[in-house]
């Protein structure tokens, strides 16, 4: 797909993605397609903003009158949230925001699209998650997320695997307190029992990584996903490929959460659908 | 000329145009066209910015690592003085700016080009504007940068007129100290001595403006221009016209401003001619 981007004229809105560094980021080329095909006179530019300048930064942006919302990325997930004056659900859930928007009254809400787009990848691939059993290693904001949202979308159970235990804990109560029908267990093996296994830690990003969890164990149909974009066939994902295993990439994820994303912008009342080449026809 | 502008990935370079209001801006469409056309991997967008909000604003611009410029139009030529760390030449004499650029050492320049925009058209439309004896009214922000610019592109004289007479004074005795050898006067009419007539005020933006100026003593073969750029043919050029006067539009100060403000940013080292479509062929 060659990415494109509508016109710029004067009274295009604005959106802008921020993270550190920013030059690998997809989002710019995704958002700006989907700009495109929804027709909207709208553009997402890509911002480098170092941590120590994020609060001015983001306070310079709240000034820009013609910019309506904000993807963020790493570094900003979490430190951000002093920024917001509202959270979503899933941000609540999550502690960190993916984007932000501002409302018709001037205050900004963030919330946490990154499960969702995790989920809504599966579906996009023609998986169906209910009554799944899943194997989650990685308990930080990403695994945080993808937790939450594949709870939400009613998978049975979630065994939850991290080698920072506090982490693995603070998930495990609140995924009970949340989602009380939902089974969860901590420790242990992807093995037989599960439907789905996923990497949700940085392991894979790295030359000579070591796999994150043992895929041995695992019934030939599970299929195995990794959060890792870049490379993106990570070791895990080829010795599953390898056992004869379904996969899953980590850029179905940042593609399906775009139009999430986008909609979420959308709600927004200054992003009309508005012929985007009226002027130049 | 249908606009256009290069695909936007994460390591596009970014440039903005600061004004209030924003909508009407032809920046975005005549710079992103530029950069396409220079093969450089860059986007110039708009941003509506408050008067109010312009300090907290230009601090969060300049946090923005990849950004490298911006434009500066009304009503910020004046007031974005104290934000900047050095004037070029223009800019001094002018005491205002319509763009600024990070250099190397992370201080920001600002810069005017819209007398030489203006000056550059005048040469785009092939017409020569050396020993002219020219007519100008209006000394406020525009009329100053015009009367500087064509000072230096060696007219032999210039007529100022204002209706506030301080100004008038003060453009006439810098012009002076800067161009000694140029003939400065002040007040009366538009007549036979003067082969360009410019109108630097905002007269003729409103409908039912009167004329800035008389035409009725003009040579045939004197020049009127206007700074108006809407309506693009005011009441000024229109009655010149109608009396066989060569006309000049505002927008050819724009237009040709435009290639220089981008000859100003593509002097910081950040802007490199890369080909733009190099990821997708």
């Amino acid at each position: 797909m060659k990415p494109s981007n509508a016109p710029i004229t004067g009274d295009t809105r604005l959106f802008a993605i921020v993270g550190d560094p920013i030059a690998q980021a997809k989002s710019p080329a995704l958002f700006n397609q989907l700009f495109v095909d929804l027709g909207v006179n709208a553009v997402l530019v890509p911002l480098q903003i170092p941590s120590a300048r994020l609060p001015v930064a983001i306070a310079g942006l709240k000034a820009f009158a013609n910019l309506d919302g904000i993807v963020v990325t790493v570094p900003h997930k979490v430190a951000i949230l002093e920024h917001l004056d509202l959270l979503g659900a899933h941000a609540q859930a999550v502690g960190a925001v993916n984007c932000m928007r501002r409302l018709a009254d001037g205050r900004w809400e963030g919330e946490m699209y990154d499960g969702a787009g995790f989920v809504a990848g599966l579906h996009a691939q023609g998986l169906c998650s209910a009554n799944w059993r899943v194997f989650l290693t990685g308990c930080g904001g990403a695994g945080k997320a993808v937790a939450h949202a594949m709870a939400g979308a009613g998978i049975a159970a979630i065994r939850l695997v991290d080698s920072q235990l506090h982490r693995q804990h603070e998930l495990a109560e609140q995924l009970r307190a949340i989602h009380p029908r939902l089974h969860v267990s901590q420790g242990g093996v992807a093995d037989a029992e599960h439907d789905l296994a996923i990497n949700a830690t940085p392991c894979g990003m790295a030359e000579g990584d070591p796999l994150p969890f043992a895929i041995d164990k695992l019934r030939p149909d599970a299929i195995v996903a990794d959060l890792v974009m870049k490379p993106e066939r990570t070791p895990l994902l080829a010795a599953a490929e390898a056992r004869g295993h379904r996969i899953h990439l980590g850029r179905h994820l940042l593609e399906n959460q775009a139009a999430l994303v986008a909609a979420f912008f959308g709600a927004a009342t200054s992003l009309q659908a508005t012929p985007t080449h009226g002027e130049y026809p």
